[in-house]
């Protein structure tokens, strides 16, 4: 049977099988349990899905070790089919029972969805495209979404305002960086020669990142005197601008937190809003809070 | 002479001296040898304690060296077997002298009192397994405790005061890291493939988290063009994003100070709790502290 | 021809250019096209600049490539010597429609015009320092300055601010690290000798510094017990320690911070100058702002 | 002859030198040139000096190479016996021209003095001692002190003051990184066996530290699936307590900054002393400063 027959099969069965269950359980009730977590059957839906998704992403990681590969072949195809045909039925049934079904499917948790059932398909045409099955890990997200890790998304959105507020500083340090990793990688290669295994720039530049993130995994590095002399330099200056970013996000991060904690609280009479939590009076004009 | 017969005698001969001591003692003044540290007797008996389980762990760390077993195979078992009859004597007899035997068997002091004896006894049936006895210590614990260093505890709750208050904060770090390496893990594996030592996605994986954190082993390597350029951008990500923790503490460090600072000063008239350490004047109402 | 006679021949050709062109457009417009970004023709200018100078630093980076210059070695030649005539255009230009030409040529801008173009010329007579135009990459600050990066330069001068603040800090610590690297590199080259490649004390010291930065290539690395027993410690501190510049840069910034925020709200009464950024009236006299 | 007859000999003509210039110069006039640095004598005594230390430390660090002490075995020779000599008749003239010989040569100056010149005399005895004379470089403490760089003291004074006052922090922080590795070695070290290298307990405590300092040298790298897993779990926490050290000295160094600032400043009628650096009057009674 030609691939092409084989897909179109597959997804007519789906699309019936989804059409089906929308018949019977009503598209209300359907959107409900899919998209919402506050019954205990959507409740139970998250839990199953977020279990599936990581198994699904443990099966993908595991079935690329070669050994496992060989000895557990069918076990491996029948998990990755059933969990692409678990959720493709799920894909067709969201498409199916939310109100703008183009809305959603151009959405990033649309497009996440989509890219995590694909690869299977593909691996029918290209072999060895498995591998991007992986991305069904970005699936979780969806899932903290809806289980109400409210609390968790509050922090991490205090994270990602500080790098928000933080980003021109990030650019500047990163641009400064690159800059930094393309002369010394150039000057390294010119005093290295191969020696060291420096046998172009962008190997040099590749050394010179790996030595100034302090990382240094030593498959490229200096043997003569004077190189190692101004690698010494380099890593001291890596060991040294490492604070750059700290430093930048510490003050972000401190920001962010005393923005928080200032919302909302502000004067009727001047419109001040710089107040402690526990002001009861505005401090610029005196009135009460 | 079968082990569990050894055993047995062994056990016997020790809950026979706990009894003769605790009689010879009495409970009470046991009891405080023990547990306290405000007597000569009790400050003494935690002071060989200290330095039995410094020397017992020592001994464990030595004998595992091939060299130094073969040549001092007896002075090894001896010193291991020594340890093992103390801190068993030690064990029976905190069960004799506390007031709730279940209880402190079942606490984390009298969890770690056991295990700290039970490898030898194991090593009779299961040779090899005398390396956990490595786990004596986290005895150290207790001890630092009897020893009143009450100022370095209130410092050490501090660190843990700040680790719990930003617990939210490093859990979504750590998912986030996790969801990375799992990411760039997998599209390593696709990249380089066997060139590099990647030849599966587990130790893309491995190859990331040793990247990200910038320790860099180098036993696996990236040696493509675009492997290279690829893992240049996750170290620099690494490296920009090792700030996010330090900033996460500093910020928890700062709070857990500011909070410990002000404790304790609670106005009267209003109850506001947020005073500086030398205000003389509730900033909230105006009445004296 | 000889190369003297060449060069002659490219300049005078390059001069003639760039009179005609200042004849043409006139030396104001020219100098609102080159200097300034504020009219389209300026803009555009910046623009075709900018993507010229990132191309002509790629080139020179994959030229360097052994593989590459030996397969694509017109193309290169080509590309080279296209950049070179191009920048030595520009060059001659804004020598020519700036009003001191001497300060410009003097200048940090002008000094790294004329070393982006130097090194073509040199690789008539010393072959291998093309490798040198690398440091066209440092004409690209002229280009973010020109292109308005108002907003980025602000940034980045707070992290400046904050470095010079802290350059005596830094200082005394990087001396530190000096005296620290000597003194572990000597100890080591004695404990170790020879065995793990300790083979005089400028190795021992290279070793000291990347494993005090934490970089840990392992070309260099302690075999016997002792010497991974100070290695160790060496580890530890190097570990304790990063938190040096860290902590060092992270007070700066805030200061940095401080200041910007406090600047230009001086009292016209006493004036004091350190208000918050909402303050009405004057902290230390009650004077209003 | 004997070396006890040659270290007589020279000892003997470095007394009568010193002797001599101390009658021809005159005590006082000595004293001022060699301890102080506000005459114009003095000044350039201590740039000699400052001079012959970094040249002396040089030379003992290049003669450590095989090749160089090879082929430059007579000026290393000259060189080291020079500057031995230089330094010895400095270590007469001040133990001559102080007035309490005694407590100048045992204080930290006098012994770090009297190192800096033994090891060549050892090295008649003991050949290959003279590695030690590398401890010359603390001799440049004493010139920085001399030199009036008082401004970069004050700044590692503040550095100190913030490490001293965050000691027990780092203690703690410590012992729990130690009792870490020393768990996480030993726990290696079953998991792994001699696979990867981790032949004892000490080496996995080695493998431990180097790990979770983020170094990661790759001598010794776990190699079996569930030690990478282990492995990678440890990386991620040293990842992340990376920012305990960062978090505590910075919260040192603010306060260290905080205390300088405020210090001096005390209310003569209320004793406070937390006032702002601009403050006119006591914030806790309304006093004038």
């Amino acid at each position: 049977m030609a691939p092409p027959v084989a897909m179109a099969l597959i997804l007519g069965s789906l699309v019936a099988l989804a059409v089906l269950l929308r018949r019977w359980l009503g598209r209300g009730r359907l959107y409900r349990i899919i998209f919402e977590a506050d019954t205990p059957a959507g409740k139970g839906f998250d839990v199953v899905l977020l279990l599936a998704i990581v198994a699904s992403v443990l099966s993908v990681v595991l079935e690329s070790d070669p050994r496992l590969r060989v000895r557990y072949m069918v076990p491996f195809g029948i998990l990755e089919w059933g969990f692409t045909l678990l959720f493709g039925l799920e894909y067709v049934l969201r498409l199916l029972c939310v109100g703008q079904p183009l809305r959603y499917a151009t959405s990033f948790y649309g497009v996440v969805d989509l890219v995590a059932i694909l690869p299977t398909f593909l691996g029918l045409i290209l072999p060895g495209s498995q591998s991007f099955l992986v991305v069904r890990i970005l699936r979780l997200l969806r899932v903290f979404r809806i289980l109400k890790l409210g609390e968790y998304l509050k922090e991490s959105e205090l994270l990602w305002q500080a790098l928000v507020a933080s980003r021109r500083k990030i650019l500047v340090f990163l641009l400064t960086i690159i800059t930094l990793v393309i002369v010394i990688g150039a000057l390294m290669f010119l005093i290295e020669g191969e020696a060291g295994g420096f046998v172009s720039i962008p190997v040099g530049i590749y050394w010179a990142v790996v030595t100034i993130t302090t990382v240094g995994y030593g498959d490229v590095a200096p043997v003569t005197p004077l190189g190692r002399f101004v690698a010494s330099a380099v890593m001291l200056l890596g060991y040294s601008i490492i604070a750059v970013p700290t430093g930048i996000l510490s003050v972000g991060l401190r920001d962010a937190h005393r923005q928080r904690r200032q919302s909302g609280r502000v004067c009727r009479r001047c419109g001040c809003t710089d107040h402690d939590s526990d002001a009861r009076f505005c401090k610029a004009c005196g009135a009460g809070l």
